[in-house]
C-alpha cells in the first residue's frame, strides 16, 4: 500500500527528519512516499501559516491523486484536513486527529507538548474539534521558535522532557504526545525518560493509515466530503486540477 | 470609520449585491469600502473553496491595512477569519460569528438557512466552534447551488421561506440566519413573511465593526493572535507581504 | 435611536458614573437616557440584590416602553433579562452577553474580573447559560465591597491591575472584562497599562443596542419570549402595568 | 422536622392541592407548613411571573425562618433558588432540581411534560443548569393555559397522557416529570397508565429535604450562598427582613 | 421500609463500620439489612476491583430481591449499578450518584476527596458519566491504600482534613463529598472542622433510598432496565439466579 | 506480532465468525489467536451481560498474558475494557472505542447500528464516555435478540440496511458502525449497498491494535491504569491470578 506523507512546510530537511523516524517504522509493505509542498511557508508557527499550508497541502493532494492510497498530512494543526478529505476518494489522516485517536487507547488523559506558547489556544482548539477536551490535561509549551527546534534538536530536548515531567506530575497526563512533525524522533527517547508513553504523531498517523487501508475503506462521499463540483479558480499559483480520481463512485 | 468587506469570493456581482444591501444600513459616518479578492473561487460551496478563499482573505487584508479601520470577512464559514486576526491589529469580523452573536440576544434559539445540504456538518462545526450549541435548533437547507442562488435570488427565495417555517414550527427556531452572504437582501423580506426576526449576518457584522471601533478596540496581541514573525513563503500567488501596521505597538 | 440604560441599582452616584463613562462613546444619533429605578437594592452583590433588581428593572421597561428604541439592563448579572425581553418587543441587552459576545471577537480566551470572590460561582453559571465556558480563561476576584468600589474608584484600580495581569499570565486571558458597572470608566486605563483589550461592559451594550435598532431588529415573539398574558398579581409594590406596547404586532 | 412548601403563586386553591397530594406521603414525624406568598403572580407561566415569584418566595422565606428547618419552593421554574439558599442556613429545595435527581436514580432518560409550548427553551435551559441535558429526552408541552389546568385537572390528564406516550416511543423516556407544581396528584393514576414512574416534583422534593435534614445538612455558607451583607433596599413592598437565623454560625 | 445495603468489598469490618454510621441517622421506620458479599475483593481500589465487585453486587441482589425494598451499592465506583437496576424492580441507589445529587443541593461546587491518586481519572469519569463536571470544582487524593484507611481512621483523619482545606480554598469547593465506603463515619467531625457540610455517601443513598420507596417510585423497566431475558451463563461462581421478582409487572 | 481476540460471550460459533472475518484482513506477520471465556453469558445483550463479561475477560487476559503482544475485546460495549488495562502491560483495545476513532476519520459523522432497542441508551453512554457524541448521528436498532441474530445473519441483513439507509437519509450519518461483534463479516455488503464507509468493528480494532504493537506502545501505567497491588479476592470462580507480566517495568 502506497502512503504518500505530505510535509506541512516547504522544508526539506524537516521531510527527511520525518521520512527517517517513520520509515523504520511501518509495515514492510508499505511505501512510503514524501513530499515536500512547493509553495508555502517555511514552518507552520501560527494561523497565517496554516492557512497557507492548507492551501499548498490540497494541491499537492490533487497532483499526486493517482500516485497514493492514503495521505497524511504531517503538521500538528492539520491544515487542509477537511478540503483534503473532500477532493480525494483516498483517505487522508491528519497527524493531531491520529495521535489522540492513539493516546486515548493507551490512558485516561493526554497532555500535549508544543513548541510555541502562541498555540496554546490554536491546540485547545483543535482538541475541542476531535472531541477530546475531557481527556486532554493540558498543553505545556516550551518557547522556542520551530526552526530554532528544528536545527538544535538535541538540546532542546531536555526542555520538552522538562515540560513532560510537569505535565504527569503536575497536570496528571498519562500520555504524551509531541506536538509538532518537527520532534519527529525524540519520542522514543524521551518515553523512556518519562516513563510514559509518548506519542509521535506522524507514525501515529501512519499506522491509522496503513489499517484504514488494509480494510479497503475510503473517505465517505454522501454528505460533508463529496466531491467539489469544478468552478472557476481566479489567479491561483497553478491552476487548481479539479479532476478528481474516482469521483464517478460516488 | 473605514469599514472594508472582503467578499469571500471573486464574483464581483455578489460583492455589489452585498454592498446595496448594507449601506442603506450603516451609520453615516461609516465609509464602507467594497473588497473582491484577486484570487480564489467564484463561489464558495465546499471546504476546498474555503482554504482557497481564506488564502484570498488574508492577502487582501494584507494588502489593504492602511485603508480601513476594521476588515469584515463576507463569507458564512468565516474562512481564514483567525489568521486575519494574527496579521493585523484591526478588528476582524467574521459574519458567521457576528450573526449568531447578534440572534442569541433576541431569542434563545436560532435556526441557519443554508444553500447546500453538503454544508451541513461544516455548519454544526462552526456554531460549536463558537460556542453556540446549545442556541442552535437547527440548520435547515435548500439544495440549490450557491451560483443559481446568486442568479435567481427572487424566485428560491420561497424556497427559504418554507424551510425558514420549518425552522419555526419544528425546530423551535425563535430567529433565522441566514446562512449566506449571497442571501444578501432578502432578510426583511422574508423576516415579514415569518414573523420573527431574520438575520443579514453581513449587516450583522456591520454593526459589530462599527461597535468594536467605536470603543477603540483592536485585536487582542498577546497570545493566540500575536502577529506572525517574518518567514519566507515558497512561489505563493504573489509575495505575501509580511508588515504589519502599527505591529510595534503590541 | 433612542436607549435607555437601567442600572441595576438604586445608586444615582452609580448611574451618573456610568452615563458619564458611555456617553462619550456613543453614535451621535443615539439618544441616551438613564434610569435609576424606584424600588431595590443599593448594589447588586449577590443572589438576593440581583432577585430584587430583577424586579425593579422589569417595572422600569414596563413603564418607559414608549420612551426607548431599546433597553440596556447595566449590572453585570443581567438580572431580570429574560424576562424583560418578554414584556416589550425592544431589544434588551444584558451588558454581561454583550461584553462576553464583544469579547470572543477580539481574542481566544477571556477573563472577567470581579469586585467579589462569592460572586465567582455566579459568574462562571452566567458564562456557562451564554455558551461561552470554553472561552472563558477564569474569573479573578479581588475582595472588595461593590459600595467601597463605587467609592474609591482610583485607589482600587490598582488591585484590579493585578488581578488582570495574573488572568493574563498565569490563565492565558486574551481579553478582560470587567465585571461590574460599578467599574464603568477604568477600562480606557487599565487596558493600556495591561496591553490587552478591556472591556466595559456598558459600553459593549450600547453597541449591541445601537447595532440591533440600526437593522430593526426587535425581540423574537414566536416562542420563549412571546408577551406573557394579563393576569392578577397580588399586593405588588406598584400594580405592574401589564399592557405592552406593541403587543398587537406578534 | 418542619418542612415549609412555599407555593410560587399566589393562587390558595393550588396551595391546597399541594398539600393534599404530600401530605398523605411524607414521613409521619415530619410537619409540613404550606406557604401561600402574599405577593405575586396568580399563576407562574413565564420569566416575567417567575421573577415576581423569586422575589415573593425569598421574602417568605426572610419571614418564616424560625418556622421551619427546610424550605420547599414548590414552582416547576425554582424562581428564587439561588437567593433563597443564600439568605438562611437552612437547606432550600427547588422541586425542578429535585424531580430530575430522582428521576435520573430510576432510568438513563427522563423527559418533562408541561403545560405551556412557550416554557420550552425555559425548561432546557433549567436542565442544561442542573447538569441533566444528556439524560433529557426531550420536553413535551400541551397547550393549555396553567389556570385552566388547575381548574380542569381530570379533562386535561388525557392530554398529558397523550404526551407522555410519545415522550416514551418517540423520545425514549424512561421516566416522566411532570413540570409543574400545578399538576400535582396526576402522578400515580398516569403512572399506572404509562407504565414508567411519573415524578410529582414537589413530593420528589419532599424526599429530598426530609433525607437532607435527617442527615443535619444545611446549604454551605463559604462561597456562592453566604449570608448576603445588611444594606438598603428602597421601596420594597415590605422592607425586606434582613436579619438570618443563625448567620453567625457561618 | 426496607433497605439493603451491599458493601461492595467481602470486609465484613467496613460492612460493620458502615452499619454503625447509618444506623443512627435513618428513619425509625427503615429496617437495614447489611450484605457482605461472598464473592469479590477485599477492597475496592480499582477498576478490577471494580469489575469483580459489580458480578458480586448483581449476585448479592439476586438472591436477596424477596427481602429488600430498595437496595444500596455501598461503594464509591457504584460497580455493577446499571446492572442491579437491569435485575430487579426494586429502586437501586449508587452511593457516589447518591452524595452528587445531595451536594448540589446544598452548593455550586463540590469536591470528592479520595483515599488513593490513581482513582482520580476513575473518579472524574463517574463525575461525567453523572452530568456533574461543572459542579466539580476537583478530586483531591491522600494516597493511603483503602485497607491502610479502614484500619487506621482516626489517625489518617488528619490527612483528609488538608485535603478539604485545600479544596475550599485553592479549588473553591462549597461541598465535601467523602469519596469511599470506608471513610464513613467521619462526615461529622471534618464536617465542623472544614465549616461546610461533608457528605457520607452512603449516609445519602439511604436518604435517596427512602425517599424513592415512600414515593413507592420503581426502577423504569421500558428501555436501557428492561428485565435480562434467560440465558446460559456458563461456570459461574454460582448460577446466576435468573428469576425475577415481579418481571411480569413489566 | 501476536494479537488475541476475545469474544466477550462463551458462543464458539461467533468466535469463528469473528475469527473467519478478520484473518483475511490482518497483516500477514500478524498471528491472531481466538480466545472463547470459558465463564458467562452466550450473548452479550444487557448490562449484566456485560458485567459479567467483563469478569470473565479480565480473567481471560489474566491467564494469557505471556501468549499475546495485544489484546481485543470483542464486544461492542467494550466490557471489562478499562480493568483489562489496568492488569496487563500490553495494550487492550476495545471495539467499540476503535470503530469510532476509525470512523470520526472518514467522515463528519456516524450512525451506529445495533441488534437491540434497549441497548440504545447503554451505547449513547459509550459514545459519550469516548467523547464523540458531537460526532454521532445517532443509533439505529433493530429487534432482533442477539441470539437470533447469530443463527439468521443473511436473512436479517436488510433489516439492517433499512436501518442504514434512514441513519444516512434521515440523520446525515457519514459512516456506518455495526454495532455488535455479532454482526462481523457483513461489512463489505452492506457498504456496497449503502454507498457509504460501513465499519466492522473488530477489523478496526485489530487495525487498532496492529498500530499501536508496530510503535512499540504499550498501556500508561502512571495513573489509572497502575497494576492493581496483590489482595485476597473470596471464592471468585477460579482464583484470579495476580502476577503481571512485566509489572516490574512500571
Amino acid at each position: 500500500m502506497r502512503i504518500a506523507i505530505i510535509n506541512g512546510n516547504t522544508n526539506g530537511k524537516v521531510t527527511e527528519r520525518i521520512h527517517e523516524a517513520v520509515q523504520r517504522f511501518c509495515h514492510p509493505a508499505t511505501q512510503l512516499s514524501m513530499i515536500t509542498p512547493e509553495i508555502g511557508p517555511i514552518s507552520i508557527e501560527n494561523n497565517l501559516d496554516a492557512v497557507v499550508s492548507a492551501y499548498a497541502v490540497v494541491q499537492e493532494i490533487l497532483k499526486n491523486q493517482e500516485k497514493a492510497d492514503a495521505f497524511i498530512i504531517a503538521c500538528f494543526s492539520d491544515p487542509g484536513l477537511y478540503a483534503a478529505r473532500e477532493v480525494t476518494h483516498q483517505p487522508v489522516i491528519g497527524i493531531a486527529q491520529a495521535a489522540m485517536v492513539t493516546a486515548v487507547q493507551l490512558g485516561y488523559r493526554f497532555s500535549i507538548l508544543s513548541p510555541l506558547r502562541r498555540l496554546r489556544p490554536v491546540l485547545m482548539d483543535i482538541v475541542r474539534r476531535y472531541g477530546f477536551e475531557d481527556n486532554c490535561s493540558g498543553i505545556r509549551t516550551v518557547e522556542i521558535g520551530v526552526s530554532e527546534a528544528a536545527q538544535q534538536a538535541e538540546i532542546i530536548q531536555d526542555a520538552f522532557l522538562d515540560a513532560g515531567r510537569q505535565a504527569i506530575e503536575l497536570d496528571g497526563a498519562e500520555v504524551v504526545i509531541l506536538g509538532g512533525a518537527v520532534l519527529s524522533g525524540m519520542d522514543e527517547k524521551i518515553s523512556k525518560l518519562l516513563g510514559v508513553p509518548v506519542l509521535d504523531p506522524v507514525k501515529c498517523a501512519v499506522g491509522q493509515a496503513e489499517s484504514i487501508c488494509q480494510m479497503n475503506l475510503t473517505t465517505s462521499k454522501v454528505s460533508g466530503f463529496t466531491f467539489p463540483g469544478k468552478k472557476e479558480f481566479k489567479k491561483c499559483p497553478e491552476p487548481l486540477r479539479m479532476v478528481y480520481l474516482n469521483s464517478e463512485r460516488s
